[in-house]
């Protein structure tokens, strides 16, 4: 049984706003849960319509009927569970090893794959600017698959942080060097640029390695690769070497 | 101004049943249908809310209402345009240089990836086994982007194909191969498995080369790679070498 005041609340978490305000987020889907109580979040109450979870606490988990999960969900195809997590506070930013900027990332699916392929390929570390889309999007959370436990995510001035630096910055353009003769460090920063418009202006004069993913075949049209990809073959490039 | 039997005969071609008793599908976004335009794709008619694509022939555009517009789209945003293309003959597999083989692809978003990475990394021929989601699919046309046109997909029975095929058969598992210390061919077969199974039993014993992306990192739990992240990653292999 979920409560009107419940409702209200699970439904106002969708909104970044109420997110902070409440310092909660949730989660849905029984893996990604199972990996965020294995990673140590705060389970706040813990909503399913199945006789699951058994290890968690009963006065934090509340069987649910499948009507119950559909005004809470925000899935249009809901599973079978939902729950609700405690924000953790911010870590600190450790500034060493490889570390991955995000400029302005505006998609929750291109957000979440990042997270799991910085936890893939064992980045602690990522860095968005402020225009970036919230990591407790629920669409971020759910693409993760947990990964969002595992790696360390500041919002930050960009500016600020890679004016101050001593790790070199790399960042992808269409007319950069060859990634695949490129020599890349064990530590450093990868700048990955917005969607629509890549890598801004502000940051533009800040990227000392301007690197480029070659094109292959004769008549390649292909504008540009999907963010995500090109971070999953970039990473892929830096920790091969 | 758009008819009831325009209407019902566009958001019935979100099945896959109506658009092979059509021969019909449909694209949405000015870039997407630009590049099925640029692609020579036979265009059966253009439904836009602006005074845009100058080049359509009259009869074969159609100016409409953002309200007209919600009652075509497959979208939940819908964009600015909608076009309804000729689906074309199904081109025969050629089977020379680097094949990507798809063994039940189901998420549209995922397809639409791969084939948009295909076109990057100059893979001409994309078979995928019948369970694998329609590459006319709405979601799967948006998310390639164009690409659809650039790359020849083939949906047929693989266990036949790779049975006569004397290319080599390379396919990714979680205990195979360092793939970064792999030699690979120019060119070959790359067997991509489902989301949630990986490659069926059915394929297992045909592979012969298993390779992995080895995962970095100390205390390292993510289980796996999105599939087209993981296609970004091991088509960017086997062409960088």
């Amino acid at each position: 049984m979920v409560s009107k005041n419940q409702i209200k609340l699970i439904t106002s978490l969708q909104q970044k706003k109420y997110r902070i305000a409440n310092k909660l987020f949730f989660a849905e889907g029984v893996k990604g849960i199972q990996e965020l109580l294995d990673s140590n979040f705060e389970l706040e109450q813990l909503y399913t319509t199945k006789n699951d979870f058994e290890k968690v606490n009963l006065h934090l988990k509340t069987t649910i009927s499948d009507d119950e999960l559909k005004k809470i969900t925000a899935l249009a195809t809901p599973n079978s569970c939902l729950a609700i997590f405690r924000m953790p506070n911010e870590k600190p930013v450790s500034e060493s090893g490889l570390i991955v900027v995000l400029d302005s990332i505006r998609d929750p699916g291109n957000l979440g794959t990042i997270l799991r392929l910085c936890d893939w390929f064992g980045i602690q570390e990522v860095l968005c600017s402020t225009e970036t889309v919230d990591i407790y999007n629920p669409k971020v959370v759910q693409a993760t698959m947990g990964s969002i436990g595992r790696v360390n995510v500041n919002y930050i001035n960009l500016t600020n942080f890679l004016i101050q630096t001593s790790l070199p910055i790399f960042g992808t353009y269409m007319n950069g060097e060859n990634i695949y003769k490129s020599i890349l460090p064990k530590e450093g920063i990868i700048v990955m640029g917005n969607e629509a418009n890549g890598i801004s202006t502000e940051l533009e004069d800040l990227i000392q390695n301007r690197i480029t993913i070659p094109r292959f075949g004769d008549i390649q049209k292909t504008e540009s690769l999907n963010v995500a990809t090109a971070t999953a073959i970039i990473l892929s490039e830096f920790r091969r070497s």
